[in-house]
Parts: structure tokens; C-alpha cells; sequence
């Protein structure tokens, strides 16, 4: 299969996992709860996590049924964490992916309850599951580090407090606040597997995670200068650290090439790892 | 022992290991979310939750080191409900037990992350455990969905958004809102003993949950009276559903007295569970 073929058959899953997932949630609950937590989670979004998850798992010889709950949790745990950064005393953000953010269609107080809801039931689905062995757990304590005060939560409290514009500081935000939930389901996925490729799998996950954010920041400019000519929000952006804001454009654009190299590099021993340096390629090249 | 030196013993032996937890917290993590966090848990509570996993777990021959880590996950999520319960858009309290709510002492930035933090920090902390086994991993999911949508989250939104004032709408509030939360340390400690006595704890939690919410229902009014002359607060707690508000003082108190019964009652065929049924009375005749 194709790259991209691939990519949708892993996100096809995905959805359909998910909807499963969500279609089982307790009838009893209160609407009230539950659509605001649907409309957070069935938002559109690229599903790269999950999707990084499949591949990994595939890589590794795991069948896709053992990662399907450990997809739904770091999937909701991302969700979660965008609804609570659109709340006004976060980013204040109206909108996400051209739809009004939760709190906004469902006010302020719902919001903040289904973003809790979402990262409980992130566990509730990580858990809820037959036969789980001493790998798993392990997989599920790894993706809690990864979402906790010493992973994205303190990458988030960093950037709302990081004024110092240093190499430093902005390592420490993309390391904690991004590239953490994006190593998650990789290594995730090693760890059920037993561990297998362990070391290269995390140094493809951190190199993918600085990547992702990296091309993002880069994207946050140029995509709105060829759209508009000119950026929305330049100084709410300047004010943030950010790869372009601490590097300039062009050095931010050498440090996404390096860590596409540094990811591609990783998994070139991985037997059948084609999709995941295709992935890196993908996360350079894109336009959104 | 007595039943007050009991209570000690227990509240004493859960601070000693919540700080073991917290003085272990990942020191390179940022200040500002490992201090919130802190703030919030180390808040001098009564922590009945913990107090009544010990007690379970002691009854049923239950190691108390076998739970340490269920109690301290259960008072982080009871603690992160409260620091998003005082929340502007939520409850707006500026003040919990005399000293400055959470997002007051931190900004509400950090009182949402700090809440987030917690939750998530009950899920690491219940899984970093050596020798997991299916007992185990039943009582942290247990836990999960006592605390969730299908639980205290949903109880949080039936409560905002009820103005239905019903015996049954009350009812579901209580048992999601409260109840639940304070059955599952005890059902927890069951779990983990591989479910002895396992009806009957439920059926106690159930009523102790009950019990507890019925008599901070009654505390509210009549405290206040006999403190102030006044309820300062009254007009707010009127357009909530509350047992006093849907059944008047009187009934309240009966409720509270059925349920005392019932709470003794399910306990009683239980060999050692003295204390427990002590917890009960010590519940009914608070003052606090």
C-alpha cells in the first residue's frame, strides 16, 4: 500500500474504533456531559497520534487490535488538552478547525468539565480492556508520564510563563508540551510489543514530536503570509516562544531538516519502518 | 484502638505517604505546576476517602501498603474536582478551608492546569506500582469510572445544570456528585482483596455517600444559622438542589437517619468492620 493509502486505512480505523467507543458511553450520563465530550473528540482532527500508534504496532508485528484503547486514550488525552487551551483564561481561542471550540458552543462551565471528562475516559478506555499484561500497563503508565505535570501539562504552564526567548526554553516547551504526547503512542506501542526497538522508536518520537512542532511554528507564519499577507495574530505570536520567534524563519527551517534526518535516521535499522521515515517526510512537506 | 485514635492513625499514615508522593514529584518539572498542585492536595482536608480505603482494606486483611497508592490517586482526583469547582465559571469560591482557592493564590491558568495535573497524576501514581495484578487493575478502573463522566463529572453537570428540584433528579446528583466517589476507595480496597464482602461494601459506600452529602446539605443551613444567625449564602444554595431544598430541613434529617441505618446495616455480618460502622455514626453527628 501507498503512503497515503496507508495513512487513511489507519485513520479509518481510527474513527470507526472511536465512534465504537463513544457509542458505548454509559446512556444514563447526562447529555449534558457526553455531547460536549463527542464534539470535542469527533472534531476532525488528523489523528496523527493514533495513527502513529497503528504503524508502530504494524512495524512491530502487533496486531492493531491490542493498541485500538491505548489510540482512544492518547487521542482523547490531546483532545482534552486542546478544549481546556481554548478556554478564555488559556488562549481564549473562538474557534477550532472552523468550528466554534466546546466552550463556546457549550459555555464555559462544560467546557472545562468535558475537557476533565475526556482525559478520565482516556483512562477508562486505556483500562477497560480483557487479559491486560505487565507490557501494557506499562505502555498505559508511559502515556500517563507523557500527559502529566512532567510531560505536556508542564510543557503547557511553560509556555504560558516562558518569556526568556532562549534555545533553552524553547527546547524544553516543544520537548514537554509537544513532543511528549507524540512519542507516546510510538513508544506505546514498542512497550506492548515487549519493548522491541525501543531506543530507536523514542529517538524517532522525539525527533517527529520536535518536527511537528517545529513545522507548525513555521507554518503559523508563511501560511498566513501567503494567505493573507500578513499575520493575524503576529503579536500574540511574537509574544510566545516559538521556533521562529526564538530562531528567525530560516534557522527554523534548518532545524526542521535536521530532524527530519534525526527521524529517518532512527528507524533505518526497523525492519518494515518505511511508513514511519515516509511519515517524517510527510510532517516536513506539509501545508497544514 | 478507639475510633477517634483509629482515625488518626489512618489520616497520619496518609499525609505521611501523600507527601512520600510529592516529595518524589520529577524535580526538573516547572514550579508552576508542581506548586498549584501541591497547594491543592496538601490542603489539610479530612481525607475521609483515604481514611475509609485503610479501614476497608484493614477489615478485609488487606495490607495498608497494598492501597497507598489507590488512596493518594482517589484524594488527587477528589482534590483536582475541587480546584475546578471553585473556578470562576464553575463555583466562583475565592476561599476553600480558609485559605484562597487554587486559581486565586495562582491564576486561573494555573488552577485549570494545576486540576488537570491532578487528575492526570492520579492515574500515574495508581499505576506506579510493581507486581500489578487483575485485582488491581479492576480497582483503578473502578476508580476511573466512579470519577467520570458516568460519575463525578456527570454529577457535576447534573448539579449546574439541574434546576429540576425532584427527589430523583436529587438523587442522581448525590449518587453521581458525591456518592460514588466516596464508595470507591472502599469498593477499591475490596477489589483488591479479590472482592470479599463485595455487595455488602457497595451497599455501605452507597449509603455513606449519601449520608455524607445529606448532612452537608443540612450543615449548610443550620451551621450557618447557628454561626451567624444568617444563611450568607442562602439565595445561591436555593437555586441548587440540595436535600433541604427539595425536602425541607426535617426530611432531610430523617434521610440522613435512614441512611446512617443502612450504612451500619450493610456492614454488620462483616467481622472486624467495627470501624466502619463507626464512620457512620462519627459522619451523622458532624459538625463539620
Amino acid at each position: 500500500m501507498e503512503f497515503k493509502e496507508k495513512s487513511t486505512y489507519y485513520r479509518e480505523r481510527f474513527e470507526r474504533v472511536l465512534s465504537e467507543r463513544l457509542n458505548a458511553l454509559d446512556a444514563s450520563a447526562p447529555n449534558g456531559i457526553t455531547v460536549p465530550m463527542r464534539y470535542a473528540v469527533e472534531n476532525g482532527g488528523k489523528r496523527i497520534r493514533p495513527i502513529l500508534c497503528y504503524a508502530t504496532a504494524e512495524t512491530l508485528g502487533v496486531s492493531l487490535y491490542e493498541v485500538d484503547d491505548i489510540a482512544v486514550a492518547i487521542e482523547s488525552i490531546h483532545s482534552y488538552s486542546l478544549v481546556h487551551d481554548d478556554l478564555p483564561a488559556m488562549d481564549n481561542d473562538d474557534f477550532r478547525r472552523g468550528k466554534l471550540s466546546t466552550h463556546k458552543k457549550f459555555g464555559e462551565a462544560h467546557g472545562i468539565l468535558a475537557g476533565d471528562a475526556l482525559l478520565n475516559f482516556a483512562f477508562e478506555t486505556a483500562l477497560d480492556k480483557k487479559d491486560i499484561n505487565a507490557d501494557y500497563i506499562n505502555a498505559v503508565r508511559y502515556v500517563a508520564k507523557c500527559a502529566g505535570y512532567g510531560g505536556m501539562i508542564g510543557g503547557q504552564v511553560r509556555d504560558i510563563e516562558g518569556t526568556e526567548k532562549t534555545e533553552g526554553n524553547l527546547c524544553k516547551i516543544i520537548e514537554n508540551k509537544t513532543a511528549k504526547l507524540i512519542k507516546a503512542p510510538i513508544v506505546a506501542a514498542s512497550l506492548i510489543s515487549g519493548g522491541k526497538y525501543l531506543k530507536e522508536l523514542e529517538e524517532f518520537g522525539d525527533a517527529l514530536g520536535f518536527l511537528f512542532q517545529i513545522t507548525d511554528d513555521i507554518m503559523d507564519v508563511t501560511g498566513s503570509f501567503a494567505e493573507l499577507g500578513k499575520t493575524p495574530d503576529k503579536d500574540v505570536k511574537e509574544s510566545k516562544t516559538t521556533a521562529v520567534s526564538v530562531l528567525g524563519l530560516e534557522k527554523a527551517r534548518e532545524l526542521a531538516e535536521n530532524y527530519r534526518e534525526k527521524a529517518k535516521n532512527s528507524v533505518k535499522n526497523i525492519p518494515d519502518s518505511e511508513f514511519l521515515a515516509q511519515f517524517a517526510e510527510a510532517v516536513f512537506s506539509r501545508k497544514s
